[in-house]
């Protein structure tokens, strides 16, 4: 069954210690897009401003990413972030952000998409990613993401949300603000009660960890010598995880620990180059290859 | 061929989350040789004060750990460290430390385990690591630890250090004091150019790098769900290795990935309650269960 992902569309500034873009693509829509459809077709749900250029999107062109879910909405303007890692690799700080479309109401999923049966409700307001889930009517699997903000000052409908989904990722820091547990098999038990079937913890630099009822996995990042940009690390991480798992057709604890290693692969050669240019010159043949390696690794 | 450690023993009073527990025994050998003595008879070499309780070491009762190298010196006194984990679980703020006899001369080696083959130097002043190790003249594998007051102040005879050792055991911001690079891969590289065969960088929480010239390997700590009194995870991780790996008598990197797992594994036993008493719980057959357990976890 086919997958399908929303969420936001940007433009991005990106200054680490290995330079500095101006302009390039990014949000987490498209991190994931690009990820995922190492594995398998995906179609795009978001929400783009009049400003747009009209060649941002052309990173997808030879691509299964279907973009017929993106709406270019007269009178608004594109989400635009910049973000500097000069002080912490680790931790992008926002410079400036401009929610713009973001701000408003969201993407409206065309009716060709509603038979999707693969659902990744990237970060936004938890009543935006019910509204949209609520449209699904055959889903097999449903994964959301959400951050500070969403924990801070909505946690009625993020508590909603969390009833609704199978799946819940989230970063390490997330994971302790939702549940004020400081241990994070402790914190991702917690929300397990609040929800979903499976929890992804994502730890940066530090891999990630999934926790369900049955299972606690933990695995590290692949050891990357040069990370040049880490933006979109998490989204190609989710991407990576539901490119594969929608092509699997099961959830089983030994599938979710594949996709969470396809999503780790993945994540490793988007951090290699600014925006998408790390992923624009990957092939499905190297992640074959350097997920096997890291099994391989894994294995003593 | 038998394994022998120095470092220090002392009277620790520690405070967690979880509670208090004073005048309780402590010091990096100690927890090194218990945890490694699941694995092989043990030799330890330190030095105690006259002040030093009778009974401070009768842990070790029924152990096959040797401690006819521990020296009672008159007039001096034991080290004491007073640490609280109460502002963060995963670093240990020094509330209070005396010296006392480690800033005196170092123990002397005892003829009859002047051939020990596995030995490990445990964190001190390099010069008197490089001067203990020079008693050896039949090892095997010689493996030192060392801390950022020695980065810092003691480059020198560090470096000399290094040019004698086979590996370095240290935790991530040591790696980085060390070499001024923030990347742990690129860290443990330059690390390798300094003279071990290889470096194992202590992660805590996050687990272990391990990095020679032909491998870099990674593994996630043991997700463990209530963590009593991190204090001497570092040094019982040290053990579980170096105890596995004298019964080896290879250092292959399959070994050392092995010697790595069962570092973690009874790290995470010593994590589980306060001073010793995870360790003095634990069976062999216990680590051995969980580090299959590990192990199939890893394996995806």
């Amino acid at each position: 069954m086919s997958l399908l992902v929303t969420g936001s569309i940007g433009i991005d500034t990106i200054e680490t210690p290995a330079g500095r873009r101006e302009g390039v693509v990014g949000g987490s829509a498209i991190y994931f897009a690009y990820a995922a459809s190492f594995f398998t077709p995906v179609r795009v749900v978001g929400v783009v401003g009049e400003d747009c250029p009209a060649d941002l999107l052309d990173v997808f062109a030879g691509r299964e990413v279907d973009l017929g879910g993106i709406e270019r909405r007269k009178g608004s303007k594109t989400f635009r972030w910049s973000g500097s890692y000069l002080k912490d690799l680790n931790e992008a700080l926002t410079v400036q952000v401009d929610l713009n479309v973001l701000a408003e109401r969201a993407a409206k999923v065309p009716e060709r998409f509603l038979d999707a049966g693969y659902i990744f409700l990237a970060n936004t307001h938890p009543a935006l990613q019910q509204a949209t889930l609520a449209a699904f009517k055959t889903r097999r699997l449903a994964v959301a993401d959400t951050m500070n903000l969403w924990i801070n000052n909505e946690p009625a409908e993020l508590g909603k949300l969390l009833k609704k989904i199978d799946g819940l990722v989230l970063n390490d820091a997330e994971a302790r603000l939702l549940t004020q547990k400081k241990n994070l098999v402790a914190a991702a038990r917690d929300v397990l009660k609040m929800g979903p079937k499976f929890v992804v913890v994502k730890k940066g630099e530090h891999g990630c960890l999934m926790v369900s009822a049955d299972d606690v996995f933990v695995l590290p990042a692949f050891p990357a010598e040069a990370v040049i940009d880490p933006t979109g690390a998490g989204d190609s991480f989710a991407g990576g995880m539901m490119g594969y798992l929608a092509t699997q057709g099961t959830f089983s604890p030994a599938t979710l620990k594949r996709a969470l290693a396809f999503g780790t692969i993945v994540a490793s050669y988007t951090i290699s180059d600014f925006s998408l240019a790390g992923l624009q010159r990957t092939t499905r043949d190297q992640i074959d290859q350097r997920w096997l390696e890291f099994k391989g690794a894994m294995n003593f």
